[in-house]
């Protein structure tokens, strides 16, 4: 069979702009962060339209979450194709995941997660979710133990998002590939589609990588092929069942690289929708990071921990003196609190309140802070009640190779 | 932790001759085939010197097989540090394999497996077999249901020299390694101590090639690590155990690898037995493959097959008239008949005898040939006739995980 041509693999020598976003690394060249249209017009996604979001509305019969509607959630590929696969009433299952780095999982997190939750709310369909361990241990200077440790701690985080234990599962890469033997042969099937040009094309690997990093990305993209799981899918699949990855737009290079091989190996292009990344409290240049504690809020910080880290940390948008502020207004665009907002608080009318007042000056820096600390410590503060349901039976259960409690 | 330096990775840029040896490709430019001195030099393995010989016979009180003593196993890396271990009633293991490119199997993919035998009976330990149709599957174009149905057909083969199943554990890379976490752990730590670089140095891979084929080495390194199996070494080994690799010195590239991880990773360096190639039927300049019926005996052929095969493809290193190998006698060393015998005619003394009757000229290749012709009928039809023997179930009980009879 001829390789079809890789139309989605773009170089990373064709960077339009000195932004830099790779599952690794993020950096933004601007203080207000990454130029996301740049970067749909460089990885070759498109734009969450609004008339895609009245279709969205339309199907599911209610509005979409604050992610979609504030341009969160704000690239995709194929989405249509999920909603038309929908609406005929054909099956398609919902894949997204987490590298397990640290115990420490923060806010943003959570953000694809809250948002899967809500797809599969919305659309009632089967979830997977891959604890990538072994990638974080090609990647960091951590032992495999760890690494899966931190993959089942992380698990109760995300338990504790609420996701249907009857219709989710989850699996570390460690575990799961000694569980279920379609795993490894999916991933083997990508792998010999796949050269290392490629892969350093799309990634930026070197000669000087290890080759268990080089060989990663199949193992990332063989869970958006739905016999990879023939517990939840049947071990006699007549064909391959569309998929909906909802991730941050770093992990796209991965799906690209998967839809890509897809036709050659008779597998769907998956479909995805993309987030925004959940600025530092520093500001909206770089990710947030698990090994600083001052970058972000962790979902173990206590309501004292919040407070002190948002009024200390959280980069300001307003001016010097509340002379200034009053008379100029602050700026939402580059002020972390109001963007952390925008992530957390789901009214709309009042959200756009503070915005306005922000913006005229009526609102001052301590007072904005002060909402959200209040709306983050109620957050974090249910997060950790809800986390603490998650016993390590309720963990076991969401991890085990099993069927999932639905008929398509 | 700093990278030891790599000092048994021989760049393939540095052959000495034109003789190209790789686990995929061996061509040799002499008619006389492969020169093993220049490899051994080559590739900084060790040659087994009489001494050794003597040392091995004095330890296992009985003479060597005749594949060491005639040179056929005739290289080796750290056998004596084996030799040592066993002296002090040391546990160590025997770990071999195949890749399973086809149902059909010849003389010469015997010969590891004859050699390894004997070795389990002269030292009396464990041992683990390794068939690699995931490399069948990267490497070839066939599906990875094909590979592994060779995997378990060619098993039969295997079980047919007479391993002892309370002793011996064969494994297909695609099912072990949904059968034992340890597996994929072990290689996931070698993945990530070889780089792309050190991959293309030893076995030439490109940046053309899939990143299956480019990970792949660590999945043949892995089994040489005792912990990949627990349920036979036990799941808290205090340390790994040594291991004795008997192979052709085509695959010495992987332990090569190997050898070179292994300190950085706590693992003990593999001891190593290489064997010459066993030589097609049209002469030593290449191996036998697998896809040409008319240059090797398969283990299927009947005792018709045989006869007319050698009698027709065998290459022959008699004189061209009657006259003239009476007065001038054949020459041994390009002759196919004399090498099959030095590989399958245990009697020493008759070898001999042979040889000197084929030199001087009184045995014509004729007559030589009959001799071969009787000794591959017989051994073919008992090995047809142990491999009848090996039933399903007998396979079965091989190839699943369990303890092994041995207490060290």
């Amino acid at each position: 069979m001829s390789s079809p041509k890789p139309e989605e693999t773009i170089e990373r020598k064709s960077d339009e702009t000195g932004d830099k976003v790779t599952p690794w690394d993020v950096n933004a060249e601007s203080d207000t962060g990454i130029d996301y249209d740049k970067l749909i017009r460089r990885f070759g996604s498109s734009k969450i339209s609004p008339e895609l979001i009245t279709r969205i509305e339309s199907i599911i019969r209610k509005p979409v979450h604050h992610f979609i509607r504030r341009g969160i959630f704000f690239s995709h590929r194929d989405l249509e194709s999920i909603l038309t696969v929908y609406e005929q009433q054909k099956p398609f299952f919902l894949y997204t995941g987490r590298g397990p780095s640290s115990e420490a999982m923060h806010l943003g997190h959570l953000i694809p997660f809250i948002m899967t939750k809500w797809l599969q709310d919305a659309f009632d369909v089967p979830l997977v979710i891959q604890m990538t361990d072994d990638e974080k241990f090609l990647w960091k200077d951590i032992t495999i133990d760890d690494a899966n440790k931190y993959a089942y701690e992380n698990a109760k985080d995300i338990i504790a998002c609420g996701f249907d234990p009857t219709k989710t599962f989850i699996f570390s890469d460690f575990d799961f590939m000694a569980q279920c033997p379609n795993f490894y042969r999916n991933i083997c099937r990508i792998q010999k589609s796949v050269t290392f040009n490629q892969v350093k094309g799309i990634f930026g690997f070197t000669e000087s990588d290890c080759i268990g990093k080089i060989a990663f990305p199949a193992i990332q993209a063989a869970p958006s092929v739905s016999s990879s799981f023939p517990f939840i899918f049947g071990e006699k699949l007549k064909q391959e069942l569309p998929c909906l990855i909802p991730c941050a737009i770093d992990q796209d290079p991965y799906f690209r690289m998967t839809r890509d091989v897809a036709p050659r190996l008779n597998f769907p292009k998956p479909s995805l929708i993309h987030s925004t990344f959940f600025p530092a409290l520093q500001g909206s240049k770089s990710k947030m990071s698990a090994s600083d504690p001052n970058s972000s809020i962790f979902l173990t910080d206590s309501p004292k921990d919040i407070k002190t880290k948002i009024n200390k940390h959280a980069f300001s948008g307003g001016k010097d003196s509340i002379e200034e502020h009053r008379a100029k207004g602050g700026d939402c665009d580059i002020d972390v609190s109001f963007q952390y907002l925008t992530f957390f608080m789901d009214d709309d009318q009042r959200l756009e309140e503070i915005r306005q007042d922000y913006s005229s000056g009526k609102l001052l820096t301590g007072e904005l802070k002060k909402i959200l600390i209040e709306v983050l410590q109620t957050l974090v503060a249910q997060h950790q009640e809800r986390r603490k349901q998650v016993t390590s039976d309720v963990v076991r259960q969401f991890m085990t190779p099993r069927q999932l409690n639905f008929r398509y």
